[in-house]
């Protein structure tokens, strides 16, 4: 994908998600936010989700009328519901005396791969795109989906596919990129469980990663990587409010060690037991669920009592096809035990200070070992430590972490560990 | 518009209105109809409309987040409505076992003026329709819609505009066209009213263009005038049963007088009188007229007593733009007085046979006579005659006429007019 050499932060790419499109007059205020920002001498191009619970209700119309949908239908059917949201809102914007146009994911330029209902975008031909923004239009392109030059065929863009979209134009036209939600911004931890959790005004790349793979439900991973590969500032902010929300960018709090606490229950973990000693049993099953399209976070093998055991988490929507992916495995591998835990959660513990603060796990597992929860799994990177526990722990160790390495209060100066 | 130069009836055009896909269970009826179709070895174009009330609730939608929506958007957003049945019937066919595609208005090669909201198709490019029929598939074509060329802008025919998609695609395939609905063909009255009518197996395309201008719905006008145009045999047919409809051609019943009986009650009549005497008054008032696309039906001009009074028919839906018209006309013209008559409706008879028996007619108005019905307004063609009278009167004056000219029997000869 090209990015244009000079950033050109005049223009502005304003992201709204379903809940913020979801009736006739959450669509008037989304409208009203692009001319406001339009009128403050910005250019402006929108970019919005389906409405509310359509997409729901089309993918049910979809399984009423068939077992099994094609992929290239569904796109078809799918791609209708932010084309529908665009229209209603350049009307929107029409009537507050603003010309607006709105524009389909190909009509946009937006060209993907052919890999239907979860499209790569690989190129954006931004050219209606910026003659519509010479004019001095608020141009709205539907989110969530492109055309594949090669079949001509209409595609979607999976999940996330809508902050994809956004994140990509920002990239093509050199601009800012601003994505909405009911959610102020990136919190040290989720504020339902942690009442004191404090908004972030500015986060990396890397923690924003780390924090959406491990449960941040404000962006998702998708969008993050692709905002860092094209070096795209993200502002994750309020669609209901006009406060600042939380700068996504190369630079995150440089005086903070930790940024947040995230949690995650939506995980299931897969223990294969007994796997056959031959070279290559691990990698047998990670192809095989990798070519199912599997995402497999968390991963620990070893040898109990000379028996090699090998654990691996998956998200709870990719257990069907983890159990396909396994069937496989053993009908090449041989026979094994397979075990599924349901009960199990993740915290994570994020900050780009743990690079140079080694005792930063420690203090973790210290912390939960103190309250009596047991930790089941273990991993870490550079910048993140999590912790598989049961799930009914996660509040108490969510709001302990918070607590022990005094998230709710603003770093002013660098720390030592304490402990 | 391009005719293939061989008639291809291998090739069908299936077109189900928005009550024959309004539901799953009805969405996989058509699929069946359509794959029946297909293994009985023909080629197979599908067209639908959107389901049941999805169109409605589009245009509710956009008067809710706007008080004037534009044509462009308007079209972004109604032609989602067939872009969705089609992908949902496309995936029907699938799981019963045939392969199937789904195109867009634009993907179809459906090109059209850039006249938003009701623009007229100029040119079928069918190469993508061919190449998948080529392949052995179905293919579903999303109707009411096309993409102007010249704007690149997806575009909506209006009113009938699905039977005009199918008319049209028929055309340019050189394939037979057949139209689905909730009625069984072309009726010599109205079922609901005149219980003994009869279905006509076959009617020519002068008397359906009567029928359908005077208020027989099975068919639009314009999807007639379409067929006569380019030649396309029409077949008019139920979608719940697999009965012979109507067969609408260059040929009707050659040995009837009169085809049927229809009657409207969606009009309205306007008469101006005192209209100033100046030369080409009554074509300043129908310049303006036009000029709002109001369709006028009627028109009765006569001099009582010295003073010029013009009377006209408007359909129901077209009053507003009309009183805006006559307005235009007066600030041009002059004062005159304007009278709106709510209460009437309109008696027809329509039939090739009467241009050959001329005293059919004559008969038409002593049967409505004999039963004291007053006769408002008359206009004759050449194959139909018809009477503005009281609302409340049609259905008793419906009933006479059919049973007068005797339609409830099929015609063996022909008959000379009685009495």
């Amino acid at each position: 994908m090209a990015t244009r050499q000079q950033p050109d932060f005049d223009t502005v790419v304003m992201k709204f998600g379903g809940s913020s499109v979801a009736d006739a007059e959450k669509i008037k205020n989304v409208a009203s936010r692009m001319v406001a920002m339009r009128n403050s001498g910005r250019r402006v191009v929108g970019t919005v989700s389906a409405m509310g619970k359509t997409t729901d209700g089309l993918i049910d119309l979809a399984n009423q009328v068939s077992a099994a949908p094609t992929g290239r239908e569904m796109d078809m059917l799918l791609s209708t519901g932010e084309r529908i949201s665009c229209a209603l809102v350049a009307m929107a914007i029409h009537d507050l005396g603003c010309e607006a146009v709105s524009l389909t994911g190909s009509q946009a330029g937006i060209e993907t791969d052919a890999a239907h209902t979860k499209a790569k975008i690989t190129k954006i031909r931004a050219d209606r795109v910026l003659e519509a923004l010479d004019a001095g239009k608020i141009v709205l392109v539907a989110g969530f989906q492109g055309v594949s030059p090669e079949t001509r065929d209409v595609t979607t863009l999976g999940r996330g596919g809508s902050d994809a979209t956004a994140v990509a134009l920002a990239a093509a036209l050199g601009a800012a990129c601003e994505i909405y939600s009911d959610v102020a911004g990136v919190f040290t931890a989720d504020p339902r469980l942690v009442p004191d959790a404090r908004k972030l005004p500015r986060i990396s790349y890397d923690e924003m990663l780390e924090m959406s793979a491990s449960g941040a439900k404000v962006l998702m991973l998708r969008s993050v990587e692709l905002a860092r590969n094209h070096g795209v500032r993200v502002h994750a902010r309020s669609t209901f409010s006009s406060e600042e929300g939380t700068w996504i960018g190369e630079e995150g709090m440089e005086q903070a060690i930790i940024s947040g606490v995230t949690h995650n229950e939506k995980e299931v973990v897969f223990t294969l037991t007994g796997i056959p000693d031959v070279p290559g049993a691990a990698a047998t099953v990670f192809d095989a669920v990798a070519k199912h399209g599997v995402n497999v976070d968390t991963i620990l093998q070893n040898v109990v009592h000379g028996v090699a055991e090998l654990s691996f988490t998956v998200p709870t929507e990719d257990v069907p096809l983890a159990r396909v992916a396994i069937d496989e495995a053993i009908s090449t591998l041989g026979p094994m035990k397979v075990e599924e835990d349901h009960d199990l959660g993740k915290v994570s513990l994020i900050g780009a200070g743990m690079r140079s603060h080694p005792g930063v796990a420690a203090k973790m597992f210290r912390t939960l070992a103190d309250l009596g929860i047991n930790l089941r799994m273990i991993t870490t990177s550079p910048i993140k430590a999590s912790c598989m526990i049961t799930k009914g722990e996660i509040p108490t160790a969510v709001r302990a972490l918070h607590a022990a390495f005094e998230l709710e209060t603003e770093p002013v100066e660098e720390e030592t560990i304490r402990g």
